[in-house]
């Protein structure tokens, strides 16, 4: 399944080039990644800190194919692709008037008290629940 | 008449302490009157950028009254409280669980080619339609 | 005395119109003021942080005279106000080019385990000596 | 040749868990070319803006070794990997108190009015002269 979140373009996010800065497609995907925590596993990043846990990045990878511009409203697109022991590998794209911006590759890392930890079960369900429900028409 | 919009505070608004960091209250003020101007004047910030014309900030004030967390979602309630020749001086208050978290009080210039300039008729009418506008209910 | 931090103009701190953000100048206060503390006070946010204090902004009050660059070097200037209890006043000032850029009025609040507690006597002696400190020819 | 710049974690880099938000490391590795454009190809950003030119980023991919900390100063180094006729890859990595932290392989593209544009001969000759001259012992 596919999880979307659209995002409009801010002054905030554009460079003297009137285009997105590219650190500022980070601040996206991490806001992509929090949605996806408190909306699909159920488990939000500020339970997360009150408990001691955190979901940092282990790597990204990202190929910027167009340029974005303000007031654009970005359609992001994320996908599970790898569910390992403390590990969450996804795809992310934004897609904006039928053109497709970027497409990010990350790796996230479930840590408790600064360390790698096992994805905790019911955690676990919700995420493979999600991956393996059937895409929207 | 107040204009409102949701900003849910992210990872990327919270400092060290857990709380948002003041610079990117800023980043949301700017925010609001970005959305002001599209919705409301009906001239976007794109628009004005196309043409040469900006909004930028004469001076800004603001108290900060409580602090916010992540996953929260402030209220934020905009006023026009003064419309001049190029200016617009306005009050931008965020609320979040029956508590007002911060008051800010901005002045923005309508420029164009870089300088003041006087505010079109026809975002003068509109502007002055939202100040005379009653409150909903 | 006058506490003196240059910093460049980034990309990151640039808008679409190609000068500074305001925001981003919000994000330089903060820098001079982490600087402040670290090499004047003698106690940094780091060592804050690992305390359980902090020193959160209760007001900021900012005129901006003039824009800034890509490239250009300001010349931020701090100088304390008003040191109280458990406040501390303080005007920053930005120039370049021999212009006056931007005003800022701030007063931050030492605080620890999220309440305003006193200046512990050690760094309020530092402050008070900075603040009756000359200006160097 | 390595291009070195030192960067200070400050405040405005630091999430709630107290470490560098990942997004913030995009913002120093632009701080970092910014520099490398202005003092080794001697074509800064702010002129490459006023001859309608530009340096965006095709893509990036990052590997987090190990988390920063407030008030840490992170040794960027910077190298050039390939150099091509309108585009430039590199490679940053940061480290800190003898340990690694992040590795970043970063291309850039010369752009002029919006597309690709061949290296103008004289920057070609000073990257170069970089990839070529020996390291500093």
């Amino acid at each position: 399944m596919i999880f979307r979140q659209p995002i409009r373009i801010e002054f905030n996010h554009c460079d003297p080039a009137g285009i997105v800065f590219y650190p500022r497609y980070f601040e996206m995907t991490n806001s992509v990644c929090q949605s996806f925590c408190r909306e699909i596993i159920g488990h939000s990043y500020a339970e997360m800190m009150a408990r001691g846990q955190g979901l940092p990045a282990a790597n990204i990878a990202v190929n910027f194919h167009l340029p974005s511009r303000l007031e654009e409203v970005l359609d992001w697109r994320m996908q599970v692709t790898r569910l390992g022991g403390s590990s969450l590998a996804c795809r992310l794209e934004a897609h904006c008037d039928g053109t497709h911006r970027l497409t990010a590759d990350l790796t996230l890392v479930f840590v408790a008290d600064g360390r790698p930890y096992p994805w905790p079960q019911e955690l676990r369900d919700r995420i493979t629940a999600f991956m393996e429900a059937p895409d929207e028409p």
